[in-house]
């Protein structure tokens, strides 16, 4: 049979595609891989509307038993439920390398992701440089790169999707010491600390790429019915509340008129589309 | 009431999500983007699933009627579908832009689109650079925007994605010529004609950007049971065959070692996930 690995979309139980929800139904097992902290409802609303008992699996998990799932797979149908178009991330790449080593057949469920709904605040989808995740900052060490991917975008007169960094079932450093593996709080990344990070870097590096009057766009819940869009100098944006995760960036390249008039849509005050 | 924009994925009547079919059901009108040419399923068959009676609307119309969509939104609710994400188009933007200074509510369905559909190929997300597309050549001019746009993704080590042409409900030059507004028959760009117009290219600028040895991947129909996607040299690729639209093209840049061997699932012979 088939190992089927079906997008789920950005918020909610009624984001699955009647073909996602089809196969979800016929499947003799059907495991969500554990970024649930990021949708906005709860396994239970999930297994009300598949009608289907889910198996929660954090990425450890189906890394670990990958083996079992696939071997599963062969005799019967299985689904592997992951939030957003369930290609982004190379996990699921490895996971088609070894069902085909292992003569498995793999079917894909498409859905939205944050990387085109993003589409909804105007600016051009052809316009987008390369996409960059920023990351919670370590105590030792501080990451650049999204500094830099926003810098060649912009030299290119290319708008940059700044992905935020969610913490879920993360060991604390103490416990880790402790010996514990008991988890952190989940965390996500906010707009305002994405801006934060941004002006830190370039108050070190000074090289005017993200300044306090930078135009950047905050987005919050994309794709939910109280999305929050709100574009504004990064200093404005500091002290906007754009509420609940999940949270992105981003910043702008060359604006094209077209381009401006659609982010007047959401200047200054707090909109919602 | 509300202007709902929906998006209805990538194939056929069983890619709509539970959302968007909820409210297409409760809609007063229903709008389809006049693409049907590129879903693959008929409006007959989206009528039966959906429930509803569907109004064709190529973009001409949605565009000089737009106000009378927009008035109809005002007391009830209206959905326009849109094929894959809704948001990827400026046309939307616009109709976005001008629901606001009209006081209509709108609201967004978003779907998978072709932009992340491309996952499936085993190419990092993180790594494509900005996506361009290839238009049927004209006699007198020759657009080599593609040609450049992938160049400068090389030079930075990032991936292409080429989105190859489609022409429907275009008027031929000899009918324009009789007066007549008859269309031409649907004309889809494939894999092989993208190659040739790319090579067409380097043969007179000599660059070295895409030769005959140059690695690129060749997808049809993603999202769909018979989506085919073969990886190779592009003079291998000019011989194989995608078998019906909608194709898509991508041109590598630095391949990570999981990357390579993602795409030797997809190397010479045709093979379908």
């Amino acid at each position: 049979m088939t190992l089927h690995i079906i997008g789920i979309g950005l918020n909610d139980e009624k984001d699955i595609t009647l073909k996602g929800l089809e196969i979800v139904k016929r499947s003799s097992k059907v495991y969500l891989e554990n970024y649930t902290a990021t949708l906005r409802c709860t396994k239970d609303a999930l297994e009300k509307t598949y009608g289907k008992n889910i198996i929660l699996a954090d990425r450890e998990l189906v890394e670990k038993d990958s083996d079992s799932i696939l071997d599963n797979a062969k005799k019967e149908d299985v689904s592997l439920l992951v939030v957003g178009d369930p290609m982004s991330a190379t996990t699921h790449i490895d996971f088609v390398i070894r069902a085909r080593e292992k003569g498995v057949h793999i079917d894909i469920v498409h859905n939205a992701s944050i990387m085109t709904a993003v589409g909804t605040v105007g600016l051009e989808m052809y316009k987008y440089g390369k996409t960059t995740s920023i990351v919670f900052p370590d105590e030792k060490w501080t990451v650049e790169s999204h500094y830099d991917a926003i810098k060649e975008n912009k030299e290119r007169g290319l708008h940059t999707l700044c992905l935020l960094d969610i913490k879920v079932n993360e060991p604390s450093k103490e416990n880790i010491k402790k010996g514990s593996d008991m988890f952190e709080k989940p965390r996500f990344m906010t707009v305002n600390q994405a801006i934060e990070n941004l002006l830190d870097i370039e108050s070190r590096r000074k090289e005017k790429i993200f300044t306090e009057d930078t135009i950047c766009i905050g987005c919050a819940r994309l794709g939910s019915n109280d999305s929050t869009i709100i574009a504004g100098k990064a200093k404005e944006l500091l002290e906007a509340d754009f509420g609940e995760p999940m949270h992105c960036l981003i910043v702008p390249g060359k604006l094209h008129f077209m381009e401006e008039e659609a982010l007047k849509i959401w200047q200054v005050a707090r909109k919602s589309i």
